[in-house]
């Protein structure tokens, strides 16, 4: 696995460490296991890390720590890191490190703390004694991870060009008689052979009726003629997860499918024209909105347009309308280049069946570039 | 899939109200999704269920939507199903349905309820003018969970006997000069050709000395003669986990190895005979440990015993050595007749490599049922 270098970790806690600074906290405890990952390499499944001034105090258990050590002095080392062998409960550990720090306000993850961890956190502190203040902070490391650097870029190219190559396999094993099951596996299996860890997300192979479900199971309903069948797919690579979805038609499309493919493939390409820096990301979700409204289709299509992507299959930025009570304070509202996100319209009509197309695009300093490269025609198998 | 039958559910729902009243609330919000699967049968990937006195009050969006009324009206449809469809933020739509309860008391899960959420929730129950209480609850539905019922035990009886054909396949396939990651792979591929729905979590294959970390990610290390190998993996079987390991040399095995394994084979049997309704937790770990450490490996036996398996692959009940920090107040001590869970001792010796052998359990009324069946004789390949 090629992780990010030492210096592109160093630059990532520099960017925290502005980021807290401005939220007025010295320390900051992070509890998510993406950002972990994003500030230290650390592929495991326990971890805390507490961003200080000056260290990156590393929380984890007997079961890492070999390999948290093998790391150190190769040029994947994450700097300044020092590490806390847990043995117990992580979050005793964690307020015995924080009553030790100097830092007085420290930040917390709200959105990645439950309320049982905050309370056994407040009281464990007051026990200690430590006047330590937790002060909740809000997408501080979600922030910076949104613009990707050239790391990411590096690998997230690399991972949408082996979907792409994954794409054009699926397509082909698309018959008249397979299960929907049977194809959800065969494009597991390549997602395997194409070099990804392991699925970003259960696989979607939807077909007939059962493509009216935007997140439909795949069951035992053979593929027959006439049918449109969604294949939603992504996978993990180097710890980055992309995700591509075509919709191809079983047999001759007849008029109504080819009118509803159209205005799913128009709401794509607008989308995609309508990404550059500095745009709205609601502008973006506009362009595609309008399109499928244009057409009739405007109730049909009852999701956003797409989602970030990278160590999360859904990430910062949301490519969607603006909720007044999601987004009134929105200060996140455009895109920057760097960001790297999901164009993903769709149509669903009940009983009769839907049409999504997916790609996946990296904002440029002067536009767009799409990753992954698989036609849109509607393909007629 | 087989969902569990409607009578299974109304069950479940009644064991909830019970504890939800012993604990003094009047309704209960379930925003863990194991939890809400275990009340509803929902297998999407967003909800939230509210457990009031004789509602299921069921809040899911628009991808949902439908394969939640095409369950109306079968054998494993969710009684007192009420739905909401949320539009925007499920918090919102959530504040909007508890203000409109006559629920005073209303139970939350403390330990799936992040602070974030929680201060939107109590935030938007103000603005409604609610007078509502928001109670921390901890481990309510978990409890109810941790002794399965029939359906679920029939679920995980043919669960473990699929990974069981799949553990042999397994074995037959490890070679000398195959790659940690080509065993991996074809370790997911039985696992699908064996009826699961996907891994239960990422497959383990560690030969030599890296089977001396119990969570390695399987490399491009390739099998040697006289490695040992450690081959863990589980599968998810209509939405329930099973999860099994073996561990196999290849070439004869030296002494030394044939003294670290039968260690290991022997505190694996005798915490599997310490198995009986009635038994402390604590007790089963100790049989495990205490064999480990009269053969000197003590130290090299890091981690717990086992872990309960169910909707998720590590729940209730933990088989561990008791912890001050955690396990002072423990009230959950003894397991009973319906609980699942892992037998899983191992041995880690950094440079040498490990042994770990794991099957699944369940607990009876005489006594205990080992799920899973292969051999755990050391092969040597």
């Amino acid at each position: 696995m090629s992780h990010a270098p030492t210096d592109a970790l160093e630059r990532r806690h520099q960017a925290v460490r502005r980021e807290a600074a401005a939220r007025g906290v010295d320390a900051l405890v992070v509890t998510s296991l993406p950002n972990v990952l994003y500030l230290t390499n650390f592929t495991g499944s326990a971890a805390i890390a507490v961003v200080t001034a000056d260290r990156v105090h590393f929380l984890t258990d007997f079961r890492y720590v070999t390999a948290v050590n093998d790391a150190r002095g190769t040029g994947q080392e994450c700097p300044g890191l020092e590490l806390a062998i847990v043995d117990g409960a992580y979050d005793t550990t964690l307020a015995r490190l924080l009553s030790a720090l100097p830092a007085r306000r420290i930040g917390f993850e709200a959105a990645h703390l439950t309320v049982s961890r905050h309370r056994l956190l407040e009281g464990a502190l007051a026990q200690n004694g430590a006047s330590h203040e937790l002060v909740a902070t809000e997408g501080l490391v979600e922030g910076v991870r949104a613009v990707k650097d050239a790391h990411e870029i590096g690998t997230l190219r690399e991972a949408a060009s082996r979907l792409s190559v994954v794409a054009r396999r699926v397509i082909a094993d698309v018959r008249r008689g397979r299960t929907e099951r049977e194809i959800a596996h065969m494009i597991d299996s390549h997602l395997v052979e194409g070099g990804f860890t392991k699925p970003a997300f259960d696989t979607i192979a939807a077909s007939g009726p059962n493509a009216a479900l935007p997140h439909a199971h795949p069951g035992e309903r053979k593929l027959t003629e006439g049918d449109l069948v969604v294949l939603d797919f992504g996978g993990v690579y180097d710890s980055y997860c992309v995700d591509l979805t075509r919709t191809v038609s079983v047999g001759p499309a007849n008029e109504r499918t080819r009118e509803v493919y159209s205005a799913v493939r128009d709401a794509h390409d607008r989308a995609i024209a309508a990404v550059a820096p500095g745009r709205s990301r609601f502008e973006i979700d506009r362009a595609a909105r309008d399109t499928l409204a244009e057409r009739g289709l405007g109730e049909a299509f009852g999701h956003g347009t797409g989602h970030g992507l990278g160590i999360e299959v859904h990430e910062d930025p949301k490519i969607s309308r603006r909720r007044p009570d999601l987004d009134a304070h929105a200060e996140d509202e455009t895109v920057t280049a760097g960001m790297v996100f999901t164009i993903e319209p769709g149509a669903y009509l009940p009983g009769w069946g839907g049409v999504r197309i997916e790609d996946d695009v990296l904002v440029t300093t002067s536009g767009v570039e799409v990753l992954t490269d698989v036609t849109t025609e509607l393909l007629e198998i």
